[in-house]
């Protein structure tokens, strides 16, 4: 099994930031991304400084980005992101329903984006 | 390039499928994309139908919708279905801040889905 | 534009590959992808030598080897592959009813697997 | 673990398309792809719908399609999908030299389609 | 075409930003990654000082950094990014030989991923 | 599981490769990967003499041409090729600062590509 490191054996700057995690969150323990990122402490504060910024509430609500997200992991297949997001969602609010019609939109997009591709489309001068 | 069907040299079953299109929409002629889809009618009758579907109002908006499309297009890196969902979403109101936190969510998206499979993270038992 | 190397340019090396493919199908002048291949000549060598016995008729025939090609290229995204398989194809007869069937195939693999993946769906014992 | 929805608790809808599964299959239970799938009843049905269109016997003998499905998904690394049309494909009587092939095929698409976008080689005229 | 962000229409922020690169890399004007991110200026800050962070020198030279970069790129099977880092790494002293290493070894590693993927090769414990 | 061959059960011209592989490595068994391979001789044979060719010692020393492999298969999301790449790195000397700093990079890399991608940015004439 890959290393994860753990709260108790890890150095200060990797507890800072799990420190900052938890309380962001308000939750007792890091997922084990954290954990596993913190092999490298600079990817591992560089990674939650980008995160907290690019998820942070503006012109988009934070259950839609984290929809958004969901949407991507699964586009790309992550099956930890996937994991993960999708619960992150439904801690924001996301319903069975919503779930459902995400799944549907992301399993057209991938049918769609190969034939569009397998048949290299133009794209429509009107698009820009 | 590529074969483009246009309209006045389609067959029955192929204008049947761009007239719903021009008309669910409201617009002269259809993109390329079906153009290029109607070298096998059953597809482009099959993709039609189900996209209607999948795209029509539900527990999920037709805005959100489009732009969990445009994600998984930016996520799967189909440059023609990132143009034409990216200009049917501003069609639906998506502001260019939106675009830009869109932007954001993906990239981050596309690092941290690497990051977890490189580091074969293992899925925590609280997702599911 | 990226770099082609001519033949009135190659090394012997490279050369001597260049007459092996014209010679082996029958063509004046070998397709861009090997003219690019050839700035690395021994990456030239092993490929066309690898393609050459990949290719061969075995247990299953040269269309369908074909066949097969063109849909993972399709499935990978990649424009050239998928224009250069499809004429391959189509040169060994695949009809243009096939390829729609083909397309049709990729397309839904498309969708199914990122299904499959996104529901992190467990393998069936059946299946091994 | 993901959730699976079993017959017994599935409601009409899903009960409706295990059943056609299983009619159309003459196997007494439906595969996990199915059991996750039931988690949005709309995106089952028009999931075995479409599968059930794509997949008859047509310009393409069933056989033929089950490889392209099975090369598409090698070439997509989705897990479950190699697995479970592995076990379609040789059930349609693929023999194991041909599975062979069939890989082999699949692992050169791989190579050179990397290849052949990492250099950005253009589309020869011919192809079209 | 996409929009790209010149320097004279550019906002404040966007053109530190933009004042930042040209005088770290020694060059007259920005590559036109940066003119299209500039549509989203905090993804263009954000961006901008993780790659200048992550490309320092370190426990690797600039040039491994760069190999590295590029072999991700061309995995990933972005023409931009191939064509963009393999620039930047020939500035920084890749010679054609080492290119042709680098391209053979993308190459292979494309092709051995697919096929361990497709036959589901179990991690060997001895790996961790 | 996946079926693996084992030394004791193998045909003579897997043994042939399984010899050379322990040989060349000194090692008393060989990978998963091999095992697995071997369901078809003919492409364990060719995937084996690629291998070597392409890893041996050349313009890039063994040590930086198993980080790109590594690079690569984290950028194709192989889990299997990542665990035995990033030990055979590790095994040629690779320091854990420089996995975090290659890991880093990867994950730039992924967000980047997408990036340029969603944006089609145009290559930039300077490139070629």
């Amino acid at each position: 099994m890959p290393r994860l490191v753990e709260y108790a054996e890890a150095p200060p700057e990797v507890r800072a930031v799990f420190d900052e995690i938890k309380s962001a969150r308000g939750v007792p323990d890091v997922n084990n991304f954290w954990k596993a990122l913190a092999v490298d402490p600079p990817t591992l504060r560089r990674t939650w400084d980008s995160l907290r910024q690019v998820m942070a509430p503006g012109a988009l609500d934070p259950l839609t980005k984290e929809m958004l997200y969901l949407a991507a992991s699964m586009a790309a297949g992550c099956a930890y992101c996937t994991a993960s997001h999708g619960a992150a969602a439904r801690a924001r609010g996301m319903t069975e329903a919503q779930f459902g019609e995400l799944l549907a939109v992301v399993g057209m997009a991938a049918e769609t984006n190969r034939l569009a591709e397998a048949l290299r489309v133009p794209v429509d001068p009107a698009f820009d």
